[in-house]
């Protein structure tokens, strides 16, 4: 089973935290492989980023994604999923979406736990598209500047914890999941000190990707995620714009 | 007052329905110039298309915004509202946001009706990031081909008649917002054959920018639509990428 | 265009502020015409008050009604606004509705700031009225007496200040909607000093009259706010009598 | 025990129908007594009528509600209920108050079955004033014109179960709630012919005033229904006044 | 009329609070008898203790329920309540839902006011099966440790106290819902010094059950609390593999 | 990795057909157990027999649960998940929890797809205890008798596939789940035929399974599930009662 991680963040950094967490828990006989977005922004935090991000993930998915059994959109505000879920074939899971719903078998609420309070805009529209929010806790966010997306988790652990445990006690969250491409791989650091389930999104990305490859899902044919008819553009990127034209095979 | 009415179809037969219809409703003092997307679809009906089409609206917005008192996202779902409002600081509205916000003052809950079912999810997904569904009445469409965005609206207008009035007595609908660009100006044709209000959005769009434009509110420097600290970035279009580093002055 | 605004409380001062806020927005060709309510509370703040007066508004409106292109409710909680806007003709707009539903435009979610938690009940009715429970970050409330509602406005306006920096904060609010028919006008004189944008209800009424009036809606026929069949009745006032049984033209 | 009921509509008949079911049910000790609206309409059915209703209730409340433990307000939309709660210290519970919440103790979702369309935008508002939508199975109406209000129960009980029988079966009702004050005491006519439960709101109202008399709650001093500080006003019915002002003594 | 409480805990004291309080409300010809539980825990404190306590309700029921015209589940989380609901066509009331269909009432918000964290998840989870969380200003718990059940009561009542004041003025509840067996009677005790009214959940249950009985529901035969088809079984209790096999005539 | 399916039926037959679905999708290095319920019914259709069942699935697992790395409870409506989540360290899913998350990647909203009425009322609590209901395009059900548990997927194969058809158009579902432990393994023949991703249950438990299982979660000691404090109990299974006097080890 071939799956391809795709950072939509330009930072390389990021694809090798994503792509190590991932590794750590893969199946024996997967194959991943991952691709750094080539134009955007090294580190998406808002809307207007995740809007730019979301069509590089369109270009990417319709270059690459044929030769793979399902694909994972590595950032956690999942930007573009909804577009990639309509418009290509293979199974696609979000950073965030298989976070969250990982937790959601492992309590009845979880909590949002991430490294900056420019994130949770972005965020929350990512919890309210999935619907989940009945199962949410709240987002928590460190208010606090941090140098380096590279670094940021271990620079911030410490407070990270104390953050988690404060959503525990007074957010009553069951899970932690802790949220943002740059805290790949932190769960298994702070486990041990906090005393509910952490939940590692790129881990869960990868058991739910895998899960989804397992399952082979028929693309849809109808529904609200059928791939639409072919249409006419301009100005888009070939590959892109020849699949939206139904110019070539499909993923 | 200057309004800028930004259509992000590519089709200028759209841009001409859109312009005329806000036009008959203008107040005297304002001045409403328009402008076709250069690059995208010819007529927008999902969420991949809305997503390119809302990269377009950010690169306009950066080019042009800054000589406006208001700005108009002339498509129904609103492409790429939330990622304009946050990045640039004249007040933004979109159609749909428009259409439905009126018809909140005319009745309890509003149909919003259209003229093709390929619309639907793009146009729930719109109403649910809106926080508008408990004065829905639900999405009405009718489900046949058409020949020509163009002209769509004379053909259908009979059909959409009947699906508004199976609106109003089978949906409980106190209003009907007609939906889509292409509907622009219709409702001023079928108003007395429904025995309800009925919103034409480009009309209401323009209202509303008016409105906005005239209470002259501050850019937000807190909440979830303050403007993103300065990013680099790789690949965009300069205007923008100049827009997201702060190297220009604010819209 | 000529429109109505009704203020439901007893209190001309009252009267005097809302209209001056009012026509601080007006357009050049809008006439506006105020009337105090002759019977009722010099400050409403409670349902029944509120009850109380939405008798004094509907006899208004069948008095005065017919001279106008629309009307306002001048009081924030919306007293009798359904009555109304089911019984007569003229397009109702009430200051509340007027206020949130353009917050809408400028941010995901609003906070509702006022001077007294007395209106607390009340104002939380007209908000789950209003079906915008999903669009509001809370209301914010002065726990202290006030001597006059006349001058509430001005006495408080430090304390407003800080209590629209908590919403902000806290609440995380991205709007400010100054609630309350003693706040009309302030808006203006603390806008620069909250970093979001802030709403003045009078001002936003007067836009969304304006915009109503300009897009003419017909009476509805049918839905939830068609005219109530002719009916008889004892003990009301002649003109509202006469109104519910059809024995008058409509406004 | 003394339980007042109070007909808001004027029409005799009805206040007849009411407490015949209720006092077929009442408590051996319980004395019950009744009053008919001297203002109003014949028969509510709408958001305008319900308005004009509340303020006679609340004057029939200040008037008598000092000889009585407790009071119920016998019309389906529950007219003036807030306010009387708010403004007196006995008891008050509203006619589809008790329906609706003994309904929530047989079955998991009750269907609103009544007589006329008419009623439909009234009741739902009641509906959702309690907040009760997530037990609801909606609101079920007859179409057609009635002759009478004082015998509509026995011409339409045919229509009635039939239509019951579709709320069970379209709407999966696990309860039926006849609502409207010309429905009382149909309950017992029709029950052998519906296979759920039947809940008689005039029936359910004597019970629950009796419950609510028997634990003799404290009138609220603090929360959102706590009497309004005293207030002076102009043009109400002495009585009332009196007791807005404080000028009399707690009922 | 005769009732049938029955106490899901072992704990005999409890049933002693229980029927004391109930008892102090009944009406003069109401028989009330109880019954402790044979098996399971003392006090019933999370949803594992709650299931194996609900199985000992209907083998309670299955052997008891015949004699009674309607019955008590005396447990705060109502264990079982549904499941008996659905099995037996006795009217069956929970004590919270008593409790909190009965605060309803009494105030638009209750808080829930109980003696131990540790109760939390299940409360929670019950007041969700009841579709109340409109209605719940949220559930407030001492965060102590606890003696004995059977003086929890009186050794808690100033802290109990204090909480239901926080839970007012921070939870801006109307009413205060005693929670919890343990806590039966206390209102009485506590009710001056509140400035909301409280609500002792036996009484509630007592008032309700008696509304029940004289209401005469009939058993459902449709609608989601039909019985369900006769059924085999393997180990249950005879008397109750006996009920569900239709082997015995219906309660 | 060892994980155990519970089928909390009676039924062997059911057992292989859940194992045999399972086992289809199972990772290489996977090692699954089954064993049925020892007491209780044939097949749980109802709340009552839901209870019963979650008492058999405790004792289960309190004796077996130590041997594995995680239990899937293999019953649609997920009987006693929450009691068992709550009281025992493995991960444990639910056949229903798994389908649904599952489905949540698929698409927008999914229909759960069943063989009988019989089974809806305790389907609609489960997907509501979930929280999921947002997702939920409506509960499908065939309403016709069957002859045999065992043979019903195949009997009914044609009935279903014309049934998630209309859940389809009817529904706007953009994912079927196939609800019901014997309807385990149909999805593999019917998915041909249906124009979305159909989602086997007993196929989605076992990846779920196995990913919690490779994410190795750490028992909560906080949050709604931790283990409850050590409690005496009277006429329990031994093993149950030792397990919650915490005279064992954890499993």
């Amino acid at each position: 089973m071939r799956i391809l991680l795709i950072n939509p963040n330009t930072s390389t950094s990021l694809t090798t935290l994503l792509s190590n967490a991932a590794r750590g828990v893969a199946s024996e006989s997967t194959v991943l492989e991952e691709i750094t977005a080539a134009r955007g922004v090294p580190y998406i935090s808002t809307r207007s980023e995740a809007l730019l991000a979301g069509v590089e993930l369109l270009e990417i998915l319709a270059e690459r994604g044929p030769e793979y059994d399902a694909a994972i959109v590595a950032a956690f505000g999942d930007p573009g999923l909804g577009a990639a879920r309509e418009l290509f074939d293979l199974p696609v899971v979000g950073l965030a979406e298989a976070g969250m719903l990982t937790a959601c078998m492992l309590g009845k609420r979880f909590a949002i736990v991430t490294f900056s309070t420019a994130l949770g805009p972005w965020y929350r529209e990512c919890l309210e598209w999935h619907g989940l929010q009945d199962r949410s806790a709240g987002i928590f966010m460190l208010d606090e500047a941090f140098d380096d997306i590279a670094t940021v988790q271990g620079d911030k652990a410490e407070m990270l914890v104390v953050l988690s445990n404060r959503a525990i006690t007074e957010g009553e969250a069951d899970v932690i999941v802790l949220a943002g491409a740059p805290l790949a791989g932190l769960a298994q650091h702070v486990r041990e000190r906090l005393p509910v389930p952490v939940v590692d999104c790129a881990e869960a990305a990868m058991k739910q990707a895998e899960a989804l490859a397992s399952l082979r899902p028929a693309p849809p044919r109808a529904g609200t995620f059928r791939r639409p008819d072919p249409k006419s553009s301009i100005g888009l990127a070939p590959v892109l714009a020849d699949y939206i034209a139904h110019r070539c095979a499909t993923s």
